[in-house]
């Protein structure tokens, strides 16, 4: 494996050098920056990340603070992102919507809670063209005082009810520190808002949308989840109970990768959103809200790849296969690539690189972009009737026959999006730790990382101590509260909670 | 037809009484609404328009000064326009990225006559949060700075060449007088901005869009358009040229449907754009941008509906076809309309309506949201195995088997998809003018209204008082110049162009 990293990297070189003495300077200088600058994870984490990020040109940096420009390789994983998603909230009956992107400061007001928790970071409008506003519109952080007016309009009688709308937009968090995906100024999300007509509705909206989440992360992201409630320091701003899907990344340290809130009639009681019953009574509604957002994409990243670069799910991978030709300037080689091309991009999403550089530089190229699937080709192969596979997952090379290819690419796609999950699995298994003293947790959290699993008091008090000494937050209650002991981890009080406790971003 | 209007609103008139009695009284308000608060196209069109967007429930107003909430179906009618165009823009070689919202106030200056032209109605964010950001950014109104500090970032080759991005995306205007879809302070679209190595292809890109638009218009929305150039004094801020597609409303006014620019290699030279040729050679790139917006929603609704409401094409419309069960209590009724629903849905956006409202109130319900097709079941088509198809374009009925339904309602669509085109072809036809001089030209223009085919000279002047003198704006000088005149219809100098000149929105 090293030996044929090596061997890549003196084709690069030498094309480097090739393509200097032919006066492509900026070509050669990019191809060089791709192999010198990949930091190893071990190395620097947060390096290998930014690295990753930048050549597989998921993002590009802009002139605007914190603000990305998502390029077309990385915006394809959005939109396999998104397909996934809104097939799923169609198929449990929502609907997609367009709020404003602007929300009235006196609107931004209406929920005390709410208001408190996102004014602080919210980029204000005070001016349309020369003048000044009667009042400053804050562009959306999210969008619940939005739907809370419109329902206040649309929801009279409970035959307007359940509303289950979503919608998919971009929003704007006045972050101090930003890092692309993971959090930004302006990131992409989608938000479902929704109005039930009853508690017991509500409830099982938010945890249903909770197990879409779920499934979608575990089933084509091959990112498993801990599903569980986060504590009510953790909660969402408004919000009556907030649940999560807590991911793990290879270094160790957790991501909220969903949440799904349910806000009982708190809101429905500051926005008057009242419907009358079948008895003619007027009642409150009760609402739920739930978001995914692009820094899907960045646990993506940080839970599959490896020093190479991006590891990328087949299910959400913007190519599945890439074809090479190898020695494709004989007879006959790139003709029988672009039939295999034809032929396998009826079935999968297919790349075939005829472009003239070398075998070996394509291979790093798209072993970095995370390409599943390997496909390479040549005059040897074409004789055989034969093509070899090369999984990005393992790199084993595997000769299939060219007359049953496409059952071949199936089943492998099938197995390494298997593959990627149970290594994911495997890995948030060896760094999940439990912990029953607080001087167990505190070295675990400083030295091995990952998730803890400790027992907890209930109390604020211990949830803030272990938060100031460890760096470290409670990430949820999971669904199963198999208790680890009797006692609180942090001051030993009964326990009431088993909680997930990690860094996190 | 009158008949069965009358027919259907004593039926919902009937409903009204019972409701009340039953003591819902929203639900009665509501349709009673929908029945009495109908105005008729011929009485005043502006109305008209603003009852179908409320009453198809395509949009509600925000609390946000010229934001529009964009409802399910409405929204399921951009969802229909986004695929056809995003198909399109992928057919023809383009990805999608995503840009920032936000444009610095030093960028958006960097090109002259950019700023000049967007500076006026820009939304000003001064402040993040509680601090006050060392330089403005303006919420952007067109992303062309923005991509153009991109490309300066990643096109340094020939070999870079060329960038074919596109963006969804919603985009702010101050406007000072708006309404739904057509002139909104928020609206969504989609922008396209790409980069060239020469003029030639900049050129050939600016026409291919147009084309793409052109036919997504014709053969997706079923709105015949009118290519051409803008003249100067209507081209785009910054643009070498803009080319048109302009389209025909009911009423006699023009609506430009899409835009396409030629941007020759001025942002280049602005944004220091410039790629390494072949020989090593700098040169600045060549680019263009096109967009379409939600505008085009607002085409679809004066282009083909009428006073019964919406009449959506086939190939747009989100429901396709609404099967409304007659007599839906008797045994077996609702059962076979489950069935043919779901055999229909394999190949058909279908809607079963199942509620307990009256066949009457769903006739005119779908007919109101413009649904292509009706299809009605009872016991007494189940006892002859047939189905009433009715369209919603002519009104009328089709005794259908059930045994080859699947291919009559493809073959109802299809030809519905025609008829509605050819009805708007007529229309633009007869609304469609030659005048060559400018007592004629001011009498169609302030009479008959529509577009008029007149020649020009080419001179500013006469633009701006024909402007002035009627309220028509050159709407393009047609791809097709075959002259009308030899003078222009304003001064009586020798013509230089032909041009379609008309009021529009």
């Amino acid at each position: 494996m090293v030996a044929e990293r090596i061997k890549n990297l003196c084709q690069i070189q030498y094309l480097n050098y090739f393509y200097t003495l032919k006066g492509m300077g900026n070509l050669a200088k990019d191809e060089k920056k791709l192999v010198e600058e990949i930091t190893s994870m071990s190395e620097d984490f947060a390096q290998w990340y930014t690295d990753i990020v930048k050549k597989a040109k998921l993002v590009d940096y802009s002139g605007v603070r914190g603000c990305m420009v998502i390029q077309p390789y990385g915006y394809a994983i959005w939109e396999n992102i998104q397909k996934g998603l809104d097939l799923r909230f169609k198929a449990t009956g929502h609907e997609n919507v367009y709020m404003p992107m602007f929300i009235p400061e006196s609107l931004l007001q209406r929920e005390k809670d709410h208001v408190e928790g996102f004014a602080p970071e919210v980029a204000w409008v005070t001016h349309g063209g020369n003048e000044k506003l009667a009042e400053r519109l804050c562009v959306r952080p999210t969008s619940e005082t939005l739907f809370c007016d419109h329902y206040s309009n649309i929801i009279h009688s409970y035959r307007d009810l359940p509303k289950l709308y979503n919608q998919w937009c971009s929003v704007v968090r006045w972050e101090k520190t930003t890092r692309p995906f993971l959090r930004s100024a302006e990131f992409l999300w989608q938000e479902g808002h929704t109005a039930h007509a009853t508690a017991e509705e509500a409830e099982a909206e938010t945890l249903r949308m909770l197990d879409v989440y779920a499934d979608f992360f575990e089933n084509e992201l091959a990112i498993p989840v801990i599903k569980g409630r986060k504590t009510d320091k953790e909660k969402f701003a408004g919000a009556k109970a907030t649940y999560t899907i807590e991911s793990l990344m290879h270094d160790g340290k957790a991501l909220q990768s969903g949440t799904s809130h349910n806000f009982g009639d708190g809101f429905a009681k500051a926005f008057g959103i009242q419907y009358s019953d079948e008895n003619n009574g007027l009642s409150y509604v009760h609402q739920t809200s739930w978001g995914v957002s692009t820094r899907s994409i960045g646990a993506i990243i940080m839970v599959h790849g490896d020093d190479a670069g991006l590891k990328l799910p087949p299910r959400i991978a913007p190519i599945q296969a890439v074809i090479i030709p190898v020695a494709q300037h004989k007879e006959g080689v790139l003709e029988r690539a672009n039939q295999l091309c034809d032929q396998l991009s009826k079935a999968f999403r297919v790349k075939l690189d005829d472009s003239d550089k070398s075998p070996g530089w394509k291979f790093s190229e798209y072993e970095m972009k995370g390409v599943p699937l390997r496909i390479e080709i040549g005059p040897k192969d074409i004789e055989k009737n034969q093509a070899v596979l090369v999984r990005r997952t393992t790199r084993e090379k595997f000769f299939v026959s060219l007359d049953n290819i496409e059952e071949e690419v199936k089943n492998h796609l099938d197995s390494i999006q298997q593959e990627m999950y149970d290594a994911a699995l495997k890995n948030r298994e060896e760094k999940t730790s439990v912990a029953t003293n607080y001087e167990e947790f505190t070295n675990i959290v400083s030295e091995k990382g990952g998730f803890v699993k400790a027992m907890w008091c209930g109390e604020l008090e211990c949830e803030e101590k272990i938060k100031a000494d460890t760096s470290a937050t409670s990430r949820c209650m999971p669904f199963d509260q198999t208790p680890v002991a009797d006692t609180c981890v942090c001051c030993g009080k009964p326990a009431k909670k088993l909680v997930y406790w990690g860094k996190a971003y």
